[in-house]
């Protein structure tokens, strides 16, 4: 039995146990620290509820615990998460996705790990290892969301994309192998959209041993000490996250407008934020299943890979970006992500350039120059 | 060694074995039969000469001469035809589709069988066994050629169609299994798309005892056949093809209409041929890959199951749908498919209703009622 970490215990609950009790903490943390992406994670507490109700408790496992050899199952939802809020799973996938991943590597599953922590799929894995009766890797491989598979500390690691397993909520299941991580990110999203517009994906499968230095370590107990103070905050919630994630609060007012559309296994748009105080202030987020950039007066405020995101003034919770509508009365909190990403390599596959844009990266705050 | 069929004799060739004298001649076969789809049988013609150039000549065998428990690997192109012209392969993927299949099975693969003999896909898959020195099956899963997965007589034999193995020419593969023949051919059609347009693909995996029950028989030998009647003709090459394949000429005279479209994998369209003797007689064929229905004045003169293919007044060579343009001078031949397919289960699978037509099956020729 390997040795438990000791998350739980920073919310008076078990350590290095998920139960019940832990999934609105862990979701508050996850949504914030998936910058509007991920997936709307109330889906993942439901889920995640009835697996742990029916199968008990998962151990939260750290990385150095477990067995060098062993297998780590990376894996997620895949696809639109506009889409994933009306396409449920039928609980067996996860499964499925253990089944073809041993059958593939000729060996049991060790651990099943997040491979986003952001949003609904930051829990949703869990899911499967209460149903596999397996642990739960406290690491993943954003430390927060992003929207295409490269974007991925696996791929800047080195290891390979695939094997990949897709399935789909029928059982429909795929296997992609391919030496190129572009086209890994290619073939899973058209077959996202061919299942529907989302499915369930297992990839860079890699050994423990390789896992400790290819993910962003203890990122779950992150998100959980995040959705505990969040639970604490008593005047002012927002300022329980700025401060729990060390980030600064770009803008607080009302959502007056937000485009949206979903179309090749993406949601693409933008919404722009009035201040509440100041009647000439306006902030734009421009969104790729997750917030992107934030701009103000055609200055940079904020930009990927930080992490950008929206939330409810009134309860300091996330709102992700399929959830944006007008009249929200909003805050955007912008805050640094794992120093990995803000590595030339890492800025390569995740900072503006790789999303199109024409400037540089600015940490959060920005630094006053145009966009382009 | 298993005995060889004597297809090759009628030729004057070696019984039971295909060189590449026999290419041209399959190809003449293939493409009459091919009912305008399953790709320009010359780029099939020039990859399995290079084959056999560098392998030597395959054996060419009935399906009672190979063992009962042997595997049989149906194989061929997937995607629309109009990509196929400009989309060559780079040599291994019969290889790369053998050892996914090897890996799945558990066992080596006895022979290769082209899925449908219509067209390119009656000798790409000869590519693929002279590569890997196996024998060629001679059957294939239509006896002609159709636009989709399911209209496959393993699929009306109840054979299951995944695990189906799908690979492009960057060697990009991917495993799909499902339980629906339906969600099998939408996947294939969404990753040819996701490929570029083309694929190739191996499915319906079965042992000889069950694809002796399962497949159009002698399907090669008929096409070789063909291919040589049509060599010999003299004088009206359309005629001696019409003798060789039972069939009736519907028109002879000029394309004055050509319509057609590449999407989702798929060439749809539809083409007008003037009558040359008779200045207000017209024949309207409609596309999907293949010409699927002849009309005339509103009447059916010939439908899917059977076989509508174009051919050149010239030569009698057939004219492939995406070759189809204004000004050829062209006659359009139909004639009857395997009577698999005009079963009330082949109908339902491969008749007009099947594409969407409100009209009964009519046997070539027509029987003057209209369409709608």
């Amino acid at each position: 039995m390997p040795r438990l970490t000791t998350a739980g215990s920073t919310l008076g609950l078990a350590p290095g146990i998920l139960d019940i009790e832990h999934l609105p903490v862990l979701a508050r943390g996850c949504a914030v620290m998936g910058g509007g992406g991920g997936g709307d994670p109330l889906i993942g507490v439901l889920m995640a509820r009835e697996a742990i109700a029916e199968h008990g408790p998962v151990p939260l496992v750290d990385l150095d615990d477990l067995p060098d050899d062993g297998l780590v199952m990376p894996c997620g939802l895949v696809g639109a998460p506009t889409v994933m809020i009306e396409k449920l799973e039928n609980g067996g996938e996860g499964a499925r996705l253990a089944q073809e991943v041993e059958a593939l590597c000729g060996r049991p599953v060790t651990a099943v790990m997040p491979f986003e922590i952001g949003g609904s799929n930051g829990l949703i894995p869990l899911t499967w290892a209460a149903r596999l009766g397996l642990p739960y890797v406290d690491a993943d491989g954003m430390g927060r969301a992003f929207p295409t598979m490269p974007q991925l500390t696996m791929h800047l690691a080195g290891v390979p994309a695939t094997p990949c397993v897709l399935v789909d909520e029928r059982l429909n299941t795929l296997v992609i192998r391919t030496d190129d991580a572009d086209w890994t990110e290619w073939l899973v999203r058209a077959n996202a959209a061919a299942f529907g517009g989302a499915g369930v994906a297992a990839l860079y499968l890699m050994t423990v041993e390789t896992a400790r230095r290819a993910t962003v370590r203890r990122s779950v107990s992150r998100a959980l000490a995040l959705g505990a103070a969040m639970l604490r905050a008593e005047a002012d919630p927002v300022a329980a996250v700025v401060s729990a994630v060390d980030g600064i609060e770009l803008i607080r007012g009302k959502v007056v407008d937000v485009e949206r559309t979903t179309s090749g296994g993406f949601v693409h748009g933008s919404a722009v934020v009035h201040d509440a105080q100041a009647e000439d202030r306006f902030v734009r987020l421009e969104i790729q299943n997750e917030n992107l950039v934030a701009i103000e007066d055609g200055a940079v405020r904020a930009c990927v890979p930080d992490v950008i995101t929206v939330l409810d003034v009134h309860s300091g919770e996330a709102v992700v970006t399929e959830r944006l509508r007008y009249g929200q009365q909003v805050s955007v909190v912008a805050f640094p992500v794992d120093p990995v990403w803000r590595t030339a390599e890492g800025l390569a596959v995740a900072g503006p350039a790789a999303f199109g844009y024409d400037f540089a990266y600015v940490p959060p705050g920005g630094n006053g120059a145009g966009p382009a």
